[in-house]
């Protein structure tokens, strides 16, 4: 009987897969890996494959969305296949739809979990986790132009509650959403809506290239931050809600945010 | 200068450290591990040190929360220190206060991340990681009475959204809260104010033992999730808000729920 085990690659680069998951690529009779649904910015396939001795097979987003991720079911029928994944896995629906259509056809599956930017961008900001609310991804200006990104951070800052945003990525394209294209985005909204939800005096936290060795993490008011120069992909951003001292206290120490912040907590 | 490394440990057992993480525990001066903040049920302490080639030294909730940490601290002074943690660092908030105390001593933070629970348990059950509004730890019932995790699962039930619920843990006693307990505790605290935020008819996810290799994911109303067997801890517990069809799809195949969720998705 085949099996599919869906492993987590965790961040940045081709080190940060564990060593459980390590094990389960070494085992499998095939290895696909998948590099669209997030940027891993210093990843080598070369490398992996070195450490694991085995063959990847690179799987793109039409392999998946298109053609249902027939050529992975097809090698798990009958083996051991391991699908790759950036992150933690079926944080990406895609995944989760192809997990159901290998279970519908009797194919065991399996999951070995990787450190996830949702975690990782909150807990390099120093915030609470609880105090998060839903998390929204920001598209690119120029798909149809959404307000869910604006809407999320309005009602969650409401509510006393933070907000993880996630940026839109084309990595067949190499293009991601910067921190401060999606500010700029936040406030041509902000001046059509007027709910208040990012203004000039909003706080937020940018976060670039989480899971590398040198991250920036730079907390401010959105005016000062549109100005902050966060480098190369990936970015996320956090919008703030109601701030306790200990999470002033954190973006002050390391976050670099102004010690004005300590006036806005309680 | 001195240089303290947080390090996240992944879920279930000390294969679930990452590569990257394990070289920085070869080349630290000192190792310390913290076990108490989250239950890894199959790690061995022993096996962990012979990888790194290294001694681990425990540290208890004693000495971050009442000592401030400061025999890390002391040892991150002159060289590289290492604190490991379970799942993914920085989301406990006393290892924030902790790296908050060693910037003050211009000792230099970073940050190796591993996988945590939170999107492991979502990624688990299938529902859409955007779809979870804020999250909750419901804690022992012996503790002072806290009606925030009704009210937080309220809360989020009434915008649409589903909760994830940490279950409260406390090591040094090897007591751990299971989602039957959890779900009983929720029931009376219903009875008492009728808010329907936990009825028979609610629709849960049960997650035991995320990250090994034989978890058990069960969706099911409320009313016969009481009586399922969920085995060992560590458990965690989600609440539906509301369903998309594809999430009502991942549940019925992914964890094992009744057909009938099909109909009260949209």
């Amino acid at each position: 009987m085949g099996e599919l085990v869906f492993i987590g690659l965790g961040l940045h680069d081709h080190l940060g897969i564990s060593l459980r998951a390590l094990e389960e690529v070494r085992t499998a009779d095939q290895v696909f890996i998948e590099l669209y649904t997030s940027l891993l910015p210093a990843f080598s396939t070369e490398k992996l494959a070195e450490l694991a001795g085995k063959k990847l097979r690179n799987i793109v987003r039409k392999d998946l969305e298109e053609e249902n991720g027939e050529v992975v079911l097809e090698a798990a029928k009958t083996g051991k296949a391991v699908l790759l994944v950036p992150g933690d896995p079926l944080i990406a629906t895609t995944h989760v739809a192809l997990r159901i259509a290998a279970e519908k056809r009797a194919i065991r599956t399996r999951v070995v979990h990787g450190a996830s930017i949702v975690t990782a961008a909150i807990g390099l900001s120093g915030l609470h986790n609880y105090k998060f609310g839903r998390s929204v991804t920001i598209p690119f200006p120029d798909d149809i132009p959404s307000l869910t990104p604006y809407q999320v951070i309005g009602q969650n800052k409401k509510l006393g509650l933070h907000t993880l945003c996630l940026l839109d990525i084309r990595t067949e394209e190499k293009r991601y959403l910067t921190i401060n294209k999606a500010l700029e985005q936040l406030r041509k909204i902000e001046a059509q809506k007027k709910d208040g939800a990012v203004t000039e005096n909003s706080v937020a936290v940018g976060v670039a290239r989480a899971g590398s060795n040198n991250p920036v993490v730079k907390a401010d008011f959105v005016g000062e931050l549109l100005k902050h120069d966060f480098g190369e992909p990936p970015h996320t951003l956090l919008f703030i809600g109601k701030l306790h001292f200990m999470e002033a206290e954190a973006l002050i120490t390391l976050a670099d945010a102004p010690e004005k912040l300590r006036e806005l907590s309680e």
